[in-house]
């Protein structure tokens, strides 16, 4: 059976990988709608390429330049929010989620529907409104398969077993450029060491988070709404190899471990293969005989400390998880646009935070979600611009 | 609800286990009928201290000392393959099949009664008639579970799986005390540096098997049959810190690991948790951050002959597994009587092998194995008494 997949965020990695296994398996799925940000020459080679029938971006300024980028190809195009539901509208088996920031949050709530599929990465939709995502999608009967390697392997690994069933849940962490580094070298860090992330090519948002360590303590946050786990049953290994991607421990002493290479389209694969596992081509599959000795450590809260300040975080539970991402993506963006320092990524992270209401509830819904992120936006752009973040 | 477990084999290495775990969760768990070889003491203390109702012993001649060591207890006691074929009958929710040689094959075969789980741990089951008992436990609606370490983890990670998902499946092996000797050093290897098994206090036979590694090789037959797979997807990898025990590689590159500390009560407390997982004692979990790196290397056919029999008796089917059983057996024993050197065990073997009728069928019922067992044992009795295995 030939199956349709709508593709949000088309020109990233994750849309990449997704595609290659696209790819790889003509006779069992095709590409239907595509979507990207703000790239048009990106998304207009993309649609060619995988004979989408639509493609959207979410810059609602981008619309004429996109319209001439495929004119004559008969593919169908639009821009801005709208332009966005429409084509997670359109018919499809499998969403794939991988558009970042609110527009995917707002994507993928819309994506829920009877009987689909959506595989999801973005991260907003669990960390900001995680709680309502499930509960959505439980209510109407969508399936939602996650799309990250930790969580894809957790949940291949979980199984059928009941929650139940799990003592704790321990997402790997590949450590980043600086898990050998001592507390003085990373506080110099700049932006162009973070960026080297030894595993992965990934956007550099996420690359800087992987150096801090906030994206596992973000993933912690995804994962106890995902599989429904209470806060102190998640904990994180540091294990530079990145072939174990995560370990459902159980009541009664068995492990079960998620592996593979580190190659996103393993888990894009398993995402995509809803009739049946797809078949991988020889290279993509692990040997255990060529690999490195597999080591395991636990991450150094004091070297890393956004890391612990999203476990409190995912401990108060209510916005405080949404309060703190959004906290994070303007400490980035600070710090790549050299504003701050490495270690101020994690201090203001950790002012918003406690400045922050910390008996707020979780958002219900998107437009609660994305009120609790602008505030805390605002609030963070607020104490960058003042000692001792403000460098005047 | 209280669960009755049947025991046979109780007095065993697996028996021990299986009768930690229950005494371990007195309010979901009890034993009924114990069952042993032949050994009266050791068997009178168990079914004693366990509280079961009925004990009976392999050995028909120890019947009276047994009924004498119970005497004034109220445990009911019997002996010979009636009394074995008697405890199994007797009403259990949950049959353990740890005991060995032909006796627990009959016995493996009489407790596959309709609802009842059957954990499953006597080698000869699935190396001599494995697929006559699946097939039988298949038509009466016995569930089977599989005890050893192996078997249990690959099990485990395979959840709800189809069998179509699977790409191959690895048993991982400790490598046995020899795992780092040269081939010369291995020829000259006495029993007594034989049986210093690295990792688990087992017997002599099966530690024995350990260091030959066809122990691995019996258990690859083992998971031939119980998951029925080809025997071209089954493979070993040595392990030596023995903490993942199986692996699953499904076709989309995906693997699952199943991982524990080289502990027994593991894998019998997952088998005794019919109505949901066993809470283990905080001692029994996997640490990694404390763990040794984990190696992983391809099995040393050169050095290692009798994994490589087992693996030519695996693809060759119908009785050559059976066989290939028998002589082990009967090499194994000499070698522990010194009459054969230890690269004598796989030469016999292999000799017996050559011997055998390529195209015998395989066993369609327990006779029909145990014939198949009794002629083999008989050949290699016969090669033993002539040069090259005897030494005049």
């Amino acid at each position: 059976m030939l199956r349709t997949v709508t593709l949000l965020g088309a020109t990233g990695s994750i849309g990449k990988s997704t595609r290659a296994v696209v790819a790889e398996n003509p006779e069992r799925l095709r590409i239907g709608a595509v979507v990207a940000g703000r790239d048009v020459e990106a998304l207009a080679r993309v649609a060619i390429e995988t004979g989408a029938s639509f493609a959207a971006l979410a810059d609602a300024a981008a619309g004429p330049a996109l319209a001439e980028a495929l004119a004559g190809t008969g593919i169908a195009s639009g821009a801005g929010l709208p332009a966005v539901l429409d084509a997670v509208a359109r018919d499809a088996d499998i969403v794939v989620s991988a558009i970042s920031g609110a527009a995917g949050l707002q994507a993928t709530f819309a994506a829920l529907t009877p009987g689909r599929v959506v595989a999801l990465a973005n991260k907003e939709s669990l960390v900001c409104a995680g709680a309502a995502v499930m509960a959505r999608a439980a209510a109407v009967g969508a399936r939602i398969l996650p799309l990250d390697s930790e969580h894809n392997a957790l949940h291949q690994v979980l199984g059928a077993e009941p929650i139940s069933a799990i003592r704790s849940m321990t997402l790997t962490a590949s450590g980043g450029p600086f898990r050998t580094w001592s507390a003085e070298r990373i506080a110099a860090a700049r932006p162009e060491e973070a960026l080297a992330h030894p595993n992965y090519a990934m956007g550099a948002k996420i690359t800087i988070d992987s150096a801090s360590m906030m994206n596992k303590g973000l993933e912690l946050i995804e994962a106890c709404f995902l599989f429904g786990l209470r806060p102190d049953q998640l904990e994180v290994l540091v294990h530079p190899q990145q072939l174990v991607h995560g370990l459902v421990t159980f009541r009664d002493g068995s492990v079960s471990a998620g592996m593979a290479l580190p190659d996103m389209r393993v888990a894009a694969a398993h995402c995509l293969g809803i009739d049946g596992r797809l078949d991988a081509p020889p290279a993509r599959f692990l040997d255990l005989a060529l690999s490195a000795p597999l080591t395991f450590e636990r991450p150094d809260l004091a070297r890393f400390p956004a890391l612990g300040h999203a476990i409190a975080a995912l401990a108060a539970g209510g916005a405080m998880p949404a309060v703190l991402n959004a906290a994070n993506e303007i400490a980035v963006a600070a710090y790549l646009e050299r504003r701050i320092g490495f270690p101020g990524i994690a201090a203001l992270v950790e002012a918003v935070c406690a400045e922050s209401e910390a008996a707020r509830a979780a958002p219900a819904d998107v437009a609660e979600a994305l009120a609790i992120d602008h505030e805390a936006r605002n609030r963070a752009r607020a104490l960058l611009s003042r000692p001792p973040f403000a460098v005047t």
